[in-house]
C-alpha cells in the first residue's frame, strides 16, 4: 500500500505547487529552483546573478538548506530580501515550504526569486515548488559523468550551469562528451559555462534570465 | 498518521541490516559503507584502495547508483568481484538491496567489501546497510562549510577523507577550519587527506583500513 499514499503527497505537493505559481505570476515575479550537488557553486552564482543583474531587476532569495544559515547571511549582506528555510532533515525543499517563504517576501517589489534547493541531486527532481524554471549546476571537479548517473536532473531543467570552468586545467573533463550527453538526455537545455571565481560566462547566463523576466511582464 | 509508517520502514530496515552484519561477520568479511557527494571521488577512492590492499586482502565492490553501470565497468576491469545496484531513482541504498547482492558475491572468499552508496549527503545516512565502519568523502571543491550544512552525515561516519587536496592550490578551502568543524560534529573520527590524482595520502588510509581487518580477524 505504499504507492498510494506517495502518490497522494505528490498530488496535495502538485496542487500547492500551482497555488505558488499563482501567486508569482500574480506579482510577476520569476521564479528559478537553482539545483546541484553540494558545494557545486549555489550561492556562488546566486551572488554573482544579484551582482550582474541588480540594476535590471529587484531580485528575492530562498535559501534551502538542512541545517545553517550560512548562505543566508552570505546573500543578506548584499541586501537583498532573503529567507532561509531549513528543513530539518528532508533531503529537498517542497511547495509547502515556500509557501510559507512567499508570506516573508515583498513580492509585489520583485521582479526575479532565486529558490535555493538543498544540495542534492536526486529527490529535488520530484517536488515542483511553482517555479517557472528550473535550473541545474554541474561543476568540473564532479565529472563529466553525472548525466549518466543523475539523468532525472539533467532532463527535468531548462538550463544547466557549468560550473568552475577555471579549474579545467587541473581536472579531468571533457566539454564536449558532457555536452552532447547532456543534449541526449534534453535536446531544448541551454547551456552555460561560468566560473564564478573568475566571473567568466555569468554575463551570458544573466542575460538569459534577463530575457526570461522580460518574456513574463509582456 | 505519518511517523509510525517510518517508523517501520526504519526498523525493517534495520532488521534486514543486522542479518546482513551477521552473514558478513560469519564470513570475517569487514563492510565499509562509503559516502559522498556526487563527484567527491568515492569510485576514484575504491580503485585506489584496490591497488593498495589487494595483496594484503581479498576485496569485493557493490557499487550502488541511481542509474547506469559505469562504475562497475571500471571496478570489473580490475579483475575484483562486483556487484552494481541500480536503485531506479532511490536517492540512497537500504539493508534490501545490499542483502540481494551479497549472493552474488564469494563472501567465504573476502576480507573486505566497499559498498559505494548513491551520491547524496543526506538520506544515506538514515539507512543503516550491515556495514561496519562508514566512511565519507569531501572533496576540497565542495567548500569547507559542508559540516555546517549536512551535520548528520559528518557525526555519523568513523572515518572522513578529504579528497581532492591537489587542488588545494586552485579553491579556496580552510583545511585547519574544516578539522575543527568536523572534530566538534565528532570527536573520535579519523580524518585522512588524500589525492586519488597523485596517490597522496592513500597510505595512511589504506594501513587504517587494513587495521580494521585485523581486528575483525583477531
Amino acid at each position: 500500500m505504499k504507492i498510494p499514499i506517495v502518490e497522494n503527497i505528490l498530488s496535495a505537493n502538485d496542487r500547492l505547487a500551482e497555488e505558488n505559481a499563482r501567486l508569482l505570476a500574480a506579482e510577476d515575479v520569476l521564479a528559478v529552483n537553482v539545483m546541484a550537488s553540494p558545494g557545486a557553486g549555489k550561492t556562488s552564482l546566486i551572488v554573482h546573478t544579484i551582482e550582474a543583474l541588480r540594476h535590471r531587476a529587484r531580485i528575492g532569495v530562498i535559501e534551502g538548506d538542512v541545517a545553517s544559515r550560512v548562505d543566508a547571511d552570505t546573500i543578506e549582506a548584499l541586501g537583498v530580501p532573503v529567507v532561509q528555510i531549513n528543513t530539518g532533515g528532508t533531503c529537498h525543499l517542497d511547495a509547502n515550504m515556500v509557501h510559507g517563504s512567499l508570506d516573508q517576501l515583498p513580492l509585489a517589489e520583485l521582479d526575479l526569486l532565486l529558490i535555493e534547493n538543498v544540495g542534492n541531486l536526486i529527490c529535488p527532481t520530484d517536488f515542483a515548488l511553482g517555479e517557472r524554471i528550473k535550473v541545474m549546476i554541474s561543476s568540473i571537479p564532479e565529472g563529466d559523468d553525472k548525466p549518466y548517473k543523475y539523468p532525472a536532473m539533467f532532463a527535468a531543467v531548462q538550463g544547466i550551469v557549468i560550473n568552475k570552468i577555471d579549474l579545467l586545467p587541473y581536472v579531468e573533463f571533457d566539454l564536449e562528451s558532457f555536452r552532447k550527453l547532456v543534449t541526449g538526455l534534453n535536446s531544448g537545455v541551454q547551456v552555460f559555462e561560468v566560473s564564478c571565481k573568475t566571473g567568466e560566462g555569468i554575463p551570458a547566463w544573466a542575460d538569459w534570465l534577463a530575457s526570461a523576466i522580460a518574456e513574463m511582464d509582456a
